[in-house]
């Protein structure tokens, strides 16, 4: 009988993190994460096709949140401005969860594969927010440009942001970075 | 007896390219490539590491390239300057092999798993201009976000170049998305 697990998802990327930490991502199965979860291999599968997809769960929420704000940005809003403001919205959903962020990419940093995977997934999601750009009226490959430099932006600003010397908050390091951004483009 | 076989890289090169437009790169054998050129299967695996290789033999050029010209740009060049100039030395080396270079990119876009492969090397491609960037001093996020804007600004400028309606030049491409860039980033 199915039961209801309260948080079985959180529960068991928690359980994930803490095992590819301590014994890498390679010698992890995914009957010892459900096992310290408390769960059962079937409810990990219920959320995750399979170990590796357990680190890239807010992937998808993430592409929703920035193809919505992109679109709901003023009409008046240059691409750029449109794109910044979503990046914005995103940091906010991200600031409590420094610590589980700083020990994925820890992980991650730690295997080619998983490395793979990011950049994919990353591709991905500037694909989408140049999708939502076009939806604007953004034409190409204004809308490409403006895409991939967001999203090495957001990139650069998160890899800041959980390095465990800094002591600045998401939003402000996305700031920088787009303001580094555009200096370096504007230098003639 | 190994007999020196004229240019066996680019027969192999051309083979390859046929048979994955033909039969598609998965139906494709490596010893179908060799057939195809008119060498051994022990001649194929002297040049390339797989048959996915064959279609990415020219990166390492290419990041060579890149990093010699960007180490050797005036010392007055600013960071996006320098990778600019890297990127038209680079394009010329490619404006004669447009008709490889679009075969080369409908099969690549044909096959995620190649197109995942090209995300790798481009990723590479990006951070090893980034250590060039650092080389001349500048810091990051600077160097790192120009070296990510400017791979993207080639990745933008060669799809459009390998278009078949496209007449323009592939330096002329890359000024053109990098012009774009400024702009979408100079909007306030």
């Amino acid at each position: 009988m199915a039961r209801w697990q309260p948080d079985a998802s959180g529960r068991l990327q928690q359980a994930a993190l803490t095992l590819y930490g301590e014994r890498g991502f390679d010698s992890t199965t995914v009957a010892e994460i459900a096992e310290r979860a408390g769960l059962t291999k079937r409810t990990f599968f219920r959320y995750f096709a399979d170990k590796r997809e357990v680190l890239f769960y807010g992937a998808e929420a993430l592409e929703e949140l920035l193809v919505t704000e992109v679109g709901a940005a003023p009409e008046s809003a240059g691409p750029l401005d449109a794109v910044a403001a979503a990046l914005d919205a995103a940091a906010s959903a991200f600031e409590e969860r420094r610590e589980f962020a700083a020990r994925r990419q820890r992980i991650i940093a730690a295997n080619p594969e998983l490395q793979e995977r990011e950049l994919i997934k990353l591709a991905k999601l500037a694909g989408a927010v140049a999708d939502a750009l076009r939806r604007r009226g953004v034409d190409d490959p204004a809308a490409i440009l403006t895409a991939e430099a967001a999203i090495t932006v957001f990139r650069v600003a998160f890899e800041r942001w959980v390095d465990p010397a800094n002591r600045k908050g998401l939003q402000r390091l996305i700031g920088e970075s787009l303001e580094e951004l555009r200096a370096v483009t504007a230098a003639a």
